[in-house]
């Protein structure tokens, strides 16, 4: 599944700048994927980007219309369909990343096939995938892992690649959710293949590279999380990772969806991480910690870090504060 | 998912007795399921069961025929074809455990909407599964983990189940393989439900149950196996096991299709899983070994098994050799 840039970025009928996440995720990370926006009456989101009609985004190159929001119950409103049908006949492609997919609606199988265009529903896997074979391959990979889900796995992974890349390093983001997938333009869900698969499907999407090139491979779930952690062991098993970093979000008071957890603390999450990963590759260690401080006030938020490094001995950074530099100053070592 | 019972077993034109292993395992834990066996002319196994038409199957009360033979490729053969139409016709279900799908045929489907009757692919969920909470659950279970796969936890299980009502206790096998659906009727193929619901999947399989009532659950693979350790590690935390049961095999030399991975030693990988089981249930613990000793000679056996029961001070059985008494014995305890 790959898809075609530049984009259009369809923010619909977004209700806030939240609702349109996604968007502000591509457009965040590869503006030059991304030729406009487009906006229905109703939208309160703003990606600063030049809206466009479908037409004139046919017109600046656009290949594919991404929808870049997700509205309450992940629903295709009757709203968008004309848009949507629009985009089709104009000679786009369509791409969603939300539950209800794309070709289940028949108005647009119909126009898509018409039009010899595609609608890619990126959250369902649309190849099979192998069992993993777990023979060691050539390049090297990088894993985020995290204490809890949705602590910036997917966002400290795209900082460390672009950070690779501006340290002169060859290196690739490979996505493993829907959100990952659209920013990047491809990639597996790695919680929507069958269990069998997980670890092959992660094989695949990082497979054998030069010896100097590094996937940066966006985690999910956490070892610690009842419900998802069948998905983060065959993820960090089919990485096959040489270097680990922690994603960790400080103030979280349990797992989330599951009040009765608490989060794991730093050291244990830590050993059960490289105990994982290390059936895999014997060598595996961590280079980083990731801390999302949104919630913790400058001065806390560097008190934290700071305790955290001096009882780990490896640099702590929040990658939207400091970035990732010191992280990334690790891989060259390794 | 549940399979009306009794069934009428289907050899097919099976080429040895273990291309019909499936069947004889029903026959073996379950005779009082099976009415009969169907065999083509080419059939070279025998489950001692009676041999009847379909006609005389129908007639002796059979509600699901069961096809109990693996062939090469897991094809469905034109052969079978007119033998599960006139299942159909005669009233039966027919549950099939293939790669191949029962309702991927066009000639099956057509003719059991015609009849009325259902066909079952066990290896493939045919309900949603919800995503794992977590919560603990009254009653009790039991679940067998394996240093490898295909190492008898299915058999141990049955072999605990069997034991265990025979003990007095309240206790019912919850199957989660293919194999293990057809000979209970119902349960779960893990490693086919979509990696976000492995957990939930088994939540809901091994629901709430009274203070004094086991599940017994069939484990999958292993934390130690490459390919599929995700499957392994969902399954643990929805069983919420309050006892484990290691499952062995002591001559293999190395993982099942992954010539680079040896198997781990017993010690490391029951402590591998009492911490990933621990997760969901704090107070998990193993109450025995159970050793696939049939690769060794009797004495060979015996010194083996006494070593391990030296060394982790737990019952160490061949179920098939010596039962699993000593082990069931353990539950009462907990």
């Amino acid at each position: 599944m790959e898809l075609k840039k530049p984009y259009l970025l369809f923010l619909g009928d977004a209700a806030d700048q939240l609702a349109a996440k996604v968007a502000q995720g591509i457009k965040t990370w590869h503006p030059e994927y991304c030729v406009g926006q487009f906006r229905l009456p109703a939208c309160n989101a703003d990606c600063d980007l030049e809206d466009l009609s479908i037409a004139a985004a046919a017109q600046a190159g656009a290949k594919t219309l991404v929808i870049g929001v997700a509205n309450r119950g992940g629903i295709i409103s009757d709203e968008w369909i004309g848009v949507l049908v629009e985009a089709l006949e104009s000679g786009l492609d369509i791409a969603a990343g939300l539950h209800n997919k794309l070709n289940d609606i028949p108005e647009l199988v119909a126009c898509a096939q018409k039009h010899g265009r595609q609608l890619f529903d990126v959250r369902y896997p649309s190849q099979a995938y192998p069992v993993a074979n777990g023979k060691k391959r050539a390049g090297k990979r990088l894993l985020t892992v995290g204490t809890d889900c949705s602590v910036g796995k997917m966002y400290t992974s795209l900082a460390i690649e672009k950070e690779a890349q501006k340290q002169g390093l060859n290196a690739d983001f490979r996505a493993t959710g829907q959100t990952g997938i659209l920013i990047c333009g491809e990639g597996v869900s790695a919680d929507c293949v069958v269990a069998d698969f997980i670890a092959g499907a992660i094989e695949t999407i990082a497979p054998a590279n030069s010896d100097d090139h590094w996937d940066i491979i966006e985690g999910q779930g956490s070892l610690f999380h009842p419900s998802f952690a069948g998905v983060t062991t065959g993820l960090i098993h089919g990485s096959q990772a040489d270097a680990l970093v922690l994603c960790h979000e400080p103030t979280r008071t349990h797992m989330r969806g599951v009040p009765d957890y608490s989060l794991p603390d730093i050291e244990t999450c830590m050993q059960a991480n490289l105990a994982t990963a290390s059936l895999t590759n014997p060598k595996v260690k961590f280079v980083g910690i990731s801390v999302n401080t949104s919630q913790l006030e400058e001065q806390q938020a560097l008190d934290y870090m700071a305790q955290l490094e001096a009882e780990f001995g490896l640099p702590v950074v929040d990658p939207f504060r400091q970035g990732v530099g010191r992280i990334v100053e690790q891989l060259a070592e390794l």
